[in-house]
């Protein structure tokens, strides 16, 4: 039995190695001959970094910058190892991730990317001559704003003054100037990896699809939706371009926006960069099953999420797909319309999130267990009636 | 495809019928063709008095009593249809049940199975020939103190006073008076369906045991351990009966113990008595896979609990057991060597226990579905093998 493992990370919670061990284990407490290939995937957030370094034995270097607060974060960036131009990488979520926000200030009117421009200069600073920008797991709505600022991009109000740092200081954005924008940047190449499905203006627009879950209140959802809208228009206005609806720049907050608009990085969906360095279709081929998993399996999993593109690709190959989740939220059943045969949660008993949080792991160890046990009661069946 | 539907119900959620419709609308949205065949079980708990009455074509009868607290509460009996002698069948639950002691004063030194009396009482002015007594989900720990006071038994301190209710005033026995002892009970047979894995006294008593669960604190529950010992001492010597250790004499906090000693029932073990009535194991004959349920699962369900005794019965058959449990409690494992494939929690999310009992029909229905796919994975595994 050929068994690929091929799980997002838990947000807040554990790392896609961490999830794929889990698996692993719960797996061979059934089948402890089975063959498990382990696959780890990342989406352009949290571990993109590190997953694409390991992937290319490269090097990932730390370093302070501003977080989605203001407050000094550790961050880190990395570059590929092999030949070719010196490329480094980075996520946004290292700067300004949802998980460096305090829940108890979350509000992503305030909330900056400017630490991610500040990423984006460090590796300038150490050659780089080609960037690789991850997004995803953000904590801010600024549509790049901050990042652009870090960057020496001005952003002006009506007055001709810089505006402030924060989604909802776009409500007051007239115009922008690019004359002081670190020069380097016209000379590297910069490929974003983006939820594909993301746009940053209209009904399915950031602010209003991604605003609550990062701890905005319908009005602020309103009024940061406005500030995007206004954003897009000065966009528009002023550099000829339309950001409001193609896909990738709704990505994390809007960044895709920024940096394709205001630094003219090339947008791409999040699995055509990550497919290039971490090889899962070959391992699928030719399996018997793959174990996928996700913190949570919803109606959005289909759109650009990992056990959804993980699912597409089994399908290729008419290999059965299992998702192991922490919590199964709203809608979630439309994922057995996307090649996800079947998805299960970790809970076994009622508990708060942060009681699953803390025991993610033995809990995902034991699911993949009975997961595992399930499947092979199904597996006998069929022995049995082949045999009766 | 034939699969057996055999639940228990979920304590103070679902009936055991729910139950088995749940699962039935669960495995029918996957495999809509699939012959479900339910058999919703019952121990000797809550819903054995209308599981067998429905069995036998009998009648139910509605009878106000005295609860476990002193309250009046609305309770039941029963008698069996058909030929033969006229038999009463009741339910402790019905009278002294957990149910019935409402969660803020749960202290099983105080609770009274006064009411199981008036059961048999209302029964014996029915006519009731036989009486089959079915123990289970108990709220009490008086070793049938009250329910023999109910029925004439004197049971009196050293100063030859009647001591009180509940089983905490069983420590001030001295002496027992069966003279004003209802003198029906000479001519019925009582037969009561206990679990046999219950006895009285010892490490394993029912105070032990079972106090914490009914809301005893540490303290609370030795002293009860130590009035149980006292009435064994006094039962012993009195009676010349010996009830600290034999199967079924700590069924329902010691009612077994009372019923045996102080009325001269005998004891069953409860599926003895069940499966007379409810015909389960004609029906795992020939299936492909066995469903059965509980609210929750740990180490203490080998130990005479539904799911345990339906997958000792499938095994005999070689046919699969899938549990599908409200909660996955300490030790759960150990019934994976007891015949139990693989069980599964209901839970999709953090939530608290009323939450999960308030969703647990959808949840259940849900689980079900879940299993199904994942037995249908592992189905098509075998196929894919080979036809490969």
């Amino acid at each position: 039995m050929r068994i690929v493992v091929a799980p997002s990370g838990f947000k807040e919670s554990l790392g896609a190695e961490e999830v794929a061990d889990c698996i692993e284990a719960g797996v061979l407490r059934v089948l402890p001959d089975a063959e498990v290939l382990k696959a780890p995937m990342v989406d352009g957030g949290e571990g993109f970094t590190k997953a694409l370094v390991t992937a290319t034995d490269g090097e990932v270097r730390q370093v302070e910058v501003t977080g989605p607060v203001g407050e000094p974060v550790e961050g880190h960036y990395g570059f590929l190892g092999g030949d070719g131009p010196r490329t480094a990488v980075l996520e946004m979520a290292a700067a300004a991730g949802l998980v460096l926000v305090p829940r108890e200030v979350r509000d992503p009117s305030g909330t900056t990317t400017y630490g991610v421009g500040e990423l984006i200069r460090e590796a300038l600073d150490d050659g780089a001559e080609q960037l690789l920008v991850g997004c995803g797991d953000s904590g801010t709505t600024d549509g790049g704003a901050g990042m652009a600022q870090a960057l020496g991009v001005r952003l002006l109000d009506k007055d001709g003054k810089e505006i402030g740092r924060g989604g909802i200081e776009l409500e007051r954005l007239a115009s922008i100037d690019l004359s002081g924008r670190d020069p380097r940047l016209d000379e590297v190449e910069i490929d974003v990896a983006c939820n594909w499905h993301n746009v940053l203006c209209g009904t399915r627009g950031v602010a209003r699809v991604f605003g609550p879950q990062k701890g905005a209140t319908p009005e602020q959802v309103e009024r940061l939706a406005g500030a995007l809208d206004n954003y897009a228009d000065v966009i528009g206005r002023e550099l000829g371009v339309d950001v409001r609806e193609t896909p990738g720049n709704g990505a994390s907050g809007g960044l895709g926006a920024g940096l394709s608009a205001l630094l003219g990085a090339r947008l791409h969906p999040r699995y055509e960069i990550v497919s290039r360095y971490l090889e899962v279709e070959s391992l699928i081929e030719g399996s018997d099953l793959v174990f996928t998993a996700e913190g949570g399996i919803d109606f959005q999993t289909p759109r650009g999420k990992i056990p959804a593109e993980i699912a597409t690709r089994a399908k290729k190959y008419g290999v059965p797909v299992v998702a192991i989740v922490g919590t199964v939220g709203k809608g979630a059943q439309i994922n057995h319309e996307h090649g996800i045969d079947a998805y299960l949660s970790i809970l076994q008993q009622p508990c708060t999130l942060d009681e699953a949080i803390e025991n993610a792991g033995e809990l995902v160890t034991v699911c993949a267990e009975d997961v595992t046990r399930l499947v092979m009661v199904g597996r006998g069946l069929t022995e049995n009636v082949a045999l009766g």
